[in-house]
């Protein structure tokens, strides 16, 4: 392609709107273009960055069993209602109503419009299991889009659905698209992790997200130093194992703290140290009041309080209710002489010694507290957050954490949809079973912003040659010079020949504006023509490396077809 | 693909909701399945043959000079606004407000993004022409749904855009994506034409629409038996010459006809020939009334008056209307005495000698009536509509009538959007100008319901090569036979690595239902192994002529390896 037949608006200046620098690297090298807040349009380079990462994800799909379709974006209401997201969804999703009034979603997912689909095509277990997936464009009303392709309102997605007759059946196809997917995101060239995500109430390791490794994460992700292992951090197991500290159990004082309330002042105050105090909070569990206790240098996970109680709904009770359940302030809570309320603890807690706890009144703290001494506590489980130091879960190394993207999501949804919408099938036996299901979600034009967010410098994108818009720049440096201009279209013909995807930049531009461009615009290989066109020799520049040679185009042309 | 792995739902009965042969044959062969009125699932054969169908309109979009880019569905009313369609577009505009009220329209065509975006981009005519295209999924709240693909809500278009500073270089763009549109027609096999459109206000050869020829077409194409002319019927000019029949003009006479008031009526009455009579109808033309004369074996086409008037708005005068003004009812109007309305009249008219016409009063006509004798014309023009066996046009052969789908439209904009969104350009010598555009649809999704309406038989589809969802259907006429199966799946991978697509029957079904199924699906070429399965000998059978022969597997190979 001839840069003066193609449509590559560059910007000097750095948009102001953007905050990270993918966005601003994707803006300022005419990638993409904001239609409206979170809408954008994808620009010729953008667009050929996105196909070829289709590309890859269609190949993986396949071999890995999927068959492509393409569902509508225009969803009707019924189908909603039908699995009560109607009203479940929230404001993310955008209704609109037709000429007759008739009410529609505009599709931020499928699972009602495949689920709708396959229940009435499909009776017998003899056509299962089946795997279905799209690339489409999807919806969804973020009420604050920001960072670009990260959170948008209108974006491409690579969908899937699988429907089976059995958990194994199920558990066997989350595998292929677990791997599918760590194929994809290899091929890619992203520094990323499949990590344990919260499957909510199906439980066990029914969820992964896949996370590419970066600053402007929105999620926190816990990981090994030296195995793959990974979780989100509210999904990650403590399997820290603790000691008593080997002293006599002393006798239990309330003591006056003063003004001193948080964990730091008191430690401080009492001369001792974190780790031997006792962290009370006040939980509100689907309406009921439950103590949580952690040790002091830990923080309370809600969602392993969730999974333990097996509860919908965690929340922090309010000052009001605390005053009026224990009779105190938040700051001043303690397990100890609390009546009626259900106590639940780390099990870090159960080994301290002589540590220090609130004591439901203001300035005072109870010393030489003794769990199951001074008060009792109705189950020990693992209900705080790993922290950096900590084991890793699977016993090798320690853990990490790092910031994370998510780019993927594979998820078992059991009988979820099936049975809102009644999708069944005749067993081998003729008795009508739920069809099990799984769904598994890539974010195309997320990616295209998680790979630029990976592959960038000071100069500009570095794209990875298989999703890079072209593979070779050519930048005729004056295109005055007949010699140059010449030389640089027999280059660009015979590469193009050769199969490489070449982009000539042939416009009348400064050298110095067509240099910060190519740099820009990141594409793998630059071949300059310059000065020393006449003896046929061009210079050849790595984008990654930054290395430059000077080359006869000849060897030139050899060098890249054996790469 | 084996067929037990992918999800083709195929229909013995013929759905009740479908008219035309294409949309039942879509869905009984599991192409297509509806999710709501106009809105459809591309299952996995439809998206195969949607995918080959954008490949081959990408190819040509490309050589002709076309760059892509993906433009988003939502597109916010201001820009509407600001080329006035919001209120124009009327109720096909889908529109919705997002969570914060801001209101926006679903793209059922993209003229006011790309031009905002080109707007924005360019502002040297250093940066034109440019040529700028997508294949993107559109919406358009069609009052009544209907034929499937071809009136629907959701459907997938290519729409291009291009932008010139000069007319010439448009009209050099508009040639070039003429020839890409014929290039792409043809390479799907259809009978096509390219027809002379209305292009409104713009006038000249400013619009072509392609039509595939089918019965089911909601236009009438008038086309040449002897060359390529094809025009809109509102479109075709007529270029007949009359002569005046040699008889001394008689006397005008008022004679009773009685009840009799049609012109065949009054044809039969007064033994004359409808060629002799005048047909008169009052229209309202911007609000102005003209009288309108055409012969009475001739039908007035009200886009010809609106050209000639250079008018917005023709429309025949209500009863009330002509009783006002001509004094009469409508099927009494006659141009005699007629005052203070302007007159026009076809061509034909001013050859009429001795003809009849009404009398502006009931249950008479007048004889004799010898135009500009007998009453005044303002303007003699082209004013009738063509008729099949008229000379066409260009000289060339006679008019036929036909049929047609369209299916693609190439339109020269001129300044229409780049005025109303202020797109300019600063010409050499530094003088803002309005961009001069061009645009240019094919419906995707459309397309392939014309190639389904014209590639079938009674047994179901008949796709062309290069459009079928698979090259090779592998039927094993009994999968409980070893020697059968061995040699399908054998074939069935040797044809995959000699490059071809090939969908293997592996169904535990009857034969009879394989071969139904095989004849509804369509794919150009079966392989049957059956019973000579043990002395390699397969069954191929040309799905479009039926023929069928018995070969040996290598043969069969080498033979479609050399098609």
């Amino acid at each position: 392609m001839k840069q003066s037949n193609t449509f590559i608006p560059t910007l000097r200046e750095v948009p102001s709107d953007a905050e990270i620098k993918s966005h601003k690297l994707l803006l300022r090298a005419g990638f993409i273009r904001q239609v409206a807040s979170g809408v954008y349009t994808y620009m010729p380079l953008g667009w050929r960055v996105l196909q070829k990462i289709e590309k890859i994800v269609r190949e993986e799909m396949d071999k890995a069993g999927g068959v492509e379709l393409l569902m509508p974006a225009l969803q009707p209401a019924e189908l909603w209602q039908e699995s009560g997201r109607w009203n479940d969804y929230g404001p993310e999703l955008m209704r609109l109503n037709d000429r007759h009034e008739r009410p529609f979603a505009l599709g931020p997912t499928h699972e009602e419009v495949i689920t709708a689909l396959v229940r009435d095509e499909i009776k017998s277990y003899k056509r299962l299991p089946l795997t279905l997936y799209q690339i489409q464009t999807k919806f969804r009303d973020e009420k604050r889009p920001r960072m670009g392709l990260l959170r948008g309102r209108e974006f491409v997605m690579k969908d899937a659905y699988s429907f089976h007759t059995t958990r194994e059946s199920l558990d066997e196809t989350y595998e292929k698209m677990y791997e599918a997917y760590s194929n994809i995101f290899s091929r890619l060239g992203l520094n990323f992790r499949a990590v344990i995500a919260d499957s909510g109430s199906i439980g066990g390791k029914g969820t992964h997200e896949f996370m590419v490794l970066s600053e402007i994460g929105e999620d926190t992700i816990a990981f090994s130093d030296e195995s793959d292992y990974a979780a989100n951090i509210e999904m990650a197991e403590v399997v820290t194992t603790y000691n008593k500290k080997d002293e006599p159990l002393k006798e239990l004082q309330k003591v006056n703290t003063g003004e001193h309330k948080t964990i730091e002042d008191v430690v401080t105050f009492l001369k001792i140290q974190s780790e031997d105090t006792i962290k009370s909070l006040l939980f509100k569990v689907d309406g009921e009041f439950v103590l949580v206790l952690v040790r002091g240098d830990h923080e309370v996970n809600d969602v392993k309080v969730k999974n333990l109680l097996d509860a919908s709904v965690v929340e922090l009770a309010t000052p009001e209710e605390t005053e009026r359940i224990i009779g105190c302030q938040i700051g001043n809570v303690g397990p100890i002489g609390v009546q009626n309320v259900k106590v639940i603890a780390d099990i870090a807690v159960q080994y301290i010694v002589n540590g220090v706890c609130g004591a439901n009144e203001e300035h005072m703290h109870y010393v030489n507290v003794n769990p199951d001494r001074d008060f009792q506590v109705d189950t020990y489980a693992d209900l705080r957050f790993i922290q950096e130091g900590d084991p890793s879960p699977d016993g090798k190394g320690t853990v990490k954490f790092a910031k994370g993207i998510e780019v993927g999501h594979v998820f078992k949804l059991g009988t979820k949809y099936s049975n809102a919408l009644n999708a069944t099938f005749l067993d081998e036996n003729g008795r009508s079973q739920p069809m099990i299901m799984g769904c598994y979600g890539i974010g195309i034009s997320r990616l295209m912003m998680a790979i630029a967010e990976q592959f960038a410098d000071d100069k500009g994108l570095v794209w990875p040659e298989v999703v890079s818009p072209y593979q070779v720049h050519i930048l005729i440096v004056n295109m005055k010079d007949e010699t140059q201009t010449s030389l640089g279209f027999d280059v660009y013909h015979r590469l193009q020949k050769a199969g490489f995807e070449v982009l000539l930049d042939d416009r009348n531009e400064r050298a110095g504006v067509k240099f910060a461009d190519s740099d820009l615009i990141g594409i793998p290989t630059r071949i300059t023509i310059g000065k020393k066109a006449s003896d046929g020799i061009v210079e050849m520049k790595d984008r990654q490396t930054g290395e430059v040679k000077e080359i006869a185009v000849d060897q030139m042309i050899n060098e890249l077809a054996k790469a």
